[in-house]
């Protein structure tokens, strides 16, 4: 298992007329919180674009919203990888508020796309070989 | 069971860089969906915010993303309710695209809150009653 | 001189907790407008970019926002081209709602880029040809 | 004259199929920019819609896009207000990327609005007083 956290401020354009975070746009979060947990291991997702030409698209998410996170709250999204498969990775979210109440809580999956052939592969070895460590059963 | 269909075209806007309409913007989709479902019934979201003070939260979303949508493409959004239940309403939505491919499939839970209290009520009686109809058994 | 006419409904998602659409969000009506314009004159965006390989970027946006518009207000998009410019191509936006109230007025310039070259271009010629009929002098 | 940098890295779902961080969503940059401003003065803008009851719509908006803002980039918003009104604020901004490049230029004016009345009203005061100061004339 491999957690990092990051945090995010409540902007006024992602509130609605309810005053809670819309509840599409906890997806940029979860977004936020996986780029950053991959950047957090020496991943930039820009280059796995960029430079292997390999794109993840999602392809499930799920999310309970138990309380509404509020404008110019700032959150802390607390993300985890807690499998590793070989053809998927799944990112685990938990979103607090500044007094450590649990706001939200969900995964995504996203898959691996060859942009060139747009054929589903394989995580790519150099990431594979960076999560591996965490996951090393006793 | 209820079911209504609302068709919607891709914004430019909604697209990332790779060229897919962004996982986090379906969330609108399932909401036009599910507010368009209800005013075919003669509800109109709105004015039970502004008549009725009750607002409807989201509290759980669930969606698996098949094929992407893209830019342009003219939706068409599927969304039905399967079940009446008493103290929250779940809206089910498969979204297709022009070809008739089911793109994306999931389903969303909201709750109702009186806007006066905060609290959590069931759900109000007129709505309930529109509803009805289409659940009787024989 | 050549105006079309939109119309769209302001969604839950695009509400600010000041219960405005957000301001950032016209940008996006702006865009469906002149894209349902050019698509009244034959002319697709999404094939401009696709089969002439030329994309338009937005190199200028002036915005005055008048009165707002609310949660679930069908609002009416008038767009026009009001002169034919080599370079780069115009379109001015007024919107107004369901009392013709003028709610927000505003242009977007936007230019010309080759997406092989990445260069900028003057308008491509089947483009200009469709414009040209509506700005004869006489 | 007073002036405040925030920074904010571009979010996959703000790019567009262009590759650009999309032309509307620069008014969300200069949201940040200008509520951090406040900040830096000991002014909370949430506060100003809680405890002062005043909220502040825009009014205008004028932005130029000179070089487009990528993903994954760290931009650098450079707020500034350059003139002390009595009914509206202007606020400057200038956004560069990391190589130093202004990619975006603009200003946006915003009125206050007393939350209970709906009327227009002044700069509240507590406002005016942190501003001052920087705008004394020898």
């Amino acid at each position: 298992m491999y957690t990092f956290e990051t945090k995010l401020r409540v902007r006024y354009a992602e509130t609605d007329q309810m005053k809670y975070l819309y509840y599409g746009n906890y997806a940029q979060y979860f977004e936020v919180g996986r780029v950053e947990l991959m950047r957090s291991l020496g991943l930039s997702y820009k280059e796995l674009e960029e430079n292997h030409k390999v794109m993840m698209p999602v392809i499930y998410m799920q999310q309970r919203f138990l309380r509404p996170a509020l404008y110019d709250d700032v959150l802390t999204i607390e993300t985890s990888v807690r499998v590793l498969e070989e053809n998927s990775l799944t990112f685990h979210s938990e979103i607090f508020n500044d007094t450590q109440k649990l706001l939200n809580s969900g995964h995504v999956r996203l898959c691996f796309i060859d942009m060139n052939s747009g054929k589903r592969i394989a995580m790519p070895k150099h990431l594979y070989e960076k999560l591996h460590p965490f996951f090393i059963q006793n």
